[in-house]
C-alpha cells in the first residue's frame, strides 16, 4: 500500500488533480456510521470558492451520510490501489465497514468530521454548499475547504473509468504553455 | 489533420469517452454566427436520457449562442490536434470565425443546427435541457441526442487539462472486469 508525505495545498489549485477526470473515492460519516463510495461523475465548477459539482445516486449508501453531515472528503487514489478502489465500488455499506473490510486507513481531517483515506495521493475536505439539484438531478455542489496533497510524485498516476470494468491509466504530462495567452494561464 | 470514418454510436454509452475527463471542444451556432470553445469542466450526469452537466462561463462568446439556440455539439479531439484545440481556447469569437482561422472543418449535424468538427474523434449532438443553474453556477445540463464516433481507434488518445498550460495524455486501457459484480457492469 502506498505511503505518502502530504502537505497543505491551495484549494484554488486543486483543478490540477480533478480536471483530468480521475476516479475518486468519497468518504463520509454521520453519527457513528462511515462509508466510502467511488465516483467518476464530477467536475470542477469554480476556482474561488473552490467548487466541485458531482453526481451521487440516491441508491448509494453514502448519499444519506453526505446529505445529513453536509460534508465529505474527496480522495484521489493512484493506480497502485485500483483493486481496493474497485472493491469499494462493488461492495455495499450494509456489508460492513469498508475501511476495515478493504484495508484502508481512516485519517482525521482538519476541517470536516468525515474520515480521509490515508492511502490516497490527495484528500480534499469538502462542505456541501448546494443541494437544490439533488432531487432533480442527483447533483451536489461541494466546496473544498482544505486540501492535502502528497509531496511526490508531482503528477499522480490516476485511473479514469470507461465503463464496463475498463480503466484508462493517466499518461505523461506535456506543456503547451507557449501557445497560451498570458491571461489564460 | 486526422481523418476518421465515423458511425452512429448509442447515446447511452458515450460515458466511455466522456467519463475519463478529456478536454472537449463545444461548437455552436445562432442566426449566422458560429463559434467553438474548449471545455474541461464537464461530467456525465445520466445514462438515459444521456445527460451531461457542464460549466460554461458567461464571459465566453459561445455561452450566448448555446443559450439562444438551445443546442450545441461536444467534440472530442485526439492529441494530434492539441495545438488547434489550444488555439481555440486562446482566441475570441470576435477575432473572426474559428473554423476558418484555425483550419477546422464544419460538418452538418443530424439532429441539431450546430456544426460538428470533422477533425474530432467523436461528435455528440446535444440539446440544452436545464438552464436553472446558469445564473447561479454557470452550469448547464445538456442531453446528447445523437452520437458520431470514429470506427478506429477503439480508445482515442485524448488530452486532459491540468491548468497552467499543462496536459495529461491518456495512457493505456486496462480491465478490472473480474472484480466487478455483474450488475455493476
Amino acid at each position: 500500500m502506498p505511503r505518502y508525505t502530504k502537505k497543505s495545498f491551495p484549494v484554488g489549485n486543486i483543478r490540477r488533480f480533478l480536471e483530468p477526470g480521475p476516479i475518486v473515492m468519497v468518504s463520509s460519516a454521520f453519527k457513528g456510521r462511515r462509508d466510502i463510495m467511488t465516483m467518476g461523475w464530477h467536475m470542477v465548477a469554480e476556482f474561488s470558492p473552490s467548487l466541485i459539482a458531482c453526481f451521487i445516486w440516491d441508491q448509494n449508501d453514502s448519499q444519506e451520510l453526505i446529505r445529513r453531515s453536509k460534508q465529505c472528503v474527496i480522495n484521489i487514489p493512484e493506480v497502485s490501489i485500483i483493486d481496493q478502489t474497485v472493491a469499494v465500488g462493488n461492495s455495499h455499506g450494509s456489508e460492513g465497514d469498508k475501511f476495515e473490510k478493504i484495508g484502508l486507513t481512516a485519517v482525521d481531517a482538519k476541517q470536516v468530521d468525515a474520515p480521509m483515506i490515508g492511502e490516497c495521493f490527495a484528500n480534499f475536505e469538502c462542505k456541501l454548499v448546494d443541494t437544490s439539484w439533488v432531487n432533480k438531478h442527483s447533483i451536489f455542489v461541494l466546496e473544498c475547504v482544505y486540501a492535502h496533497v502528497a509531496t511526490r510524485p508531482t503528477y499522480p498516476k490516476t485511473f479514469h473509468y470507461r465503463g464496463e470494468g475498463l480503466f484508462m491509466i493517466s499518461g505523461k504530462t506535456i506543456s503547451r504553455r507557449k501557445l497560451f495567452r498570458p491571461e489564460m494561464l
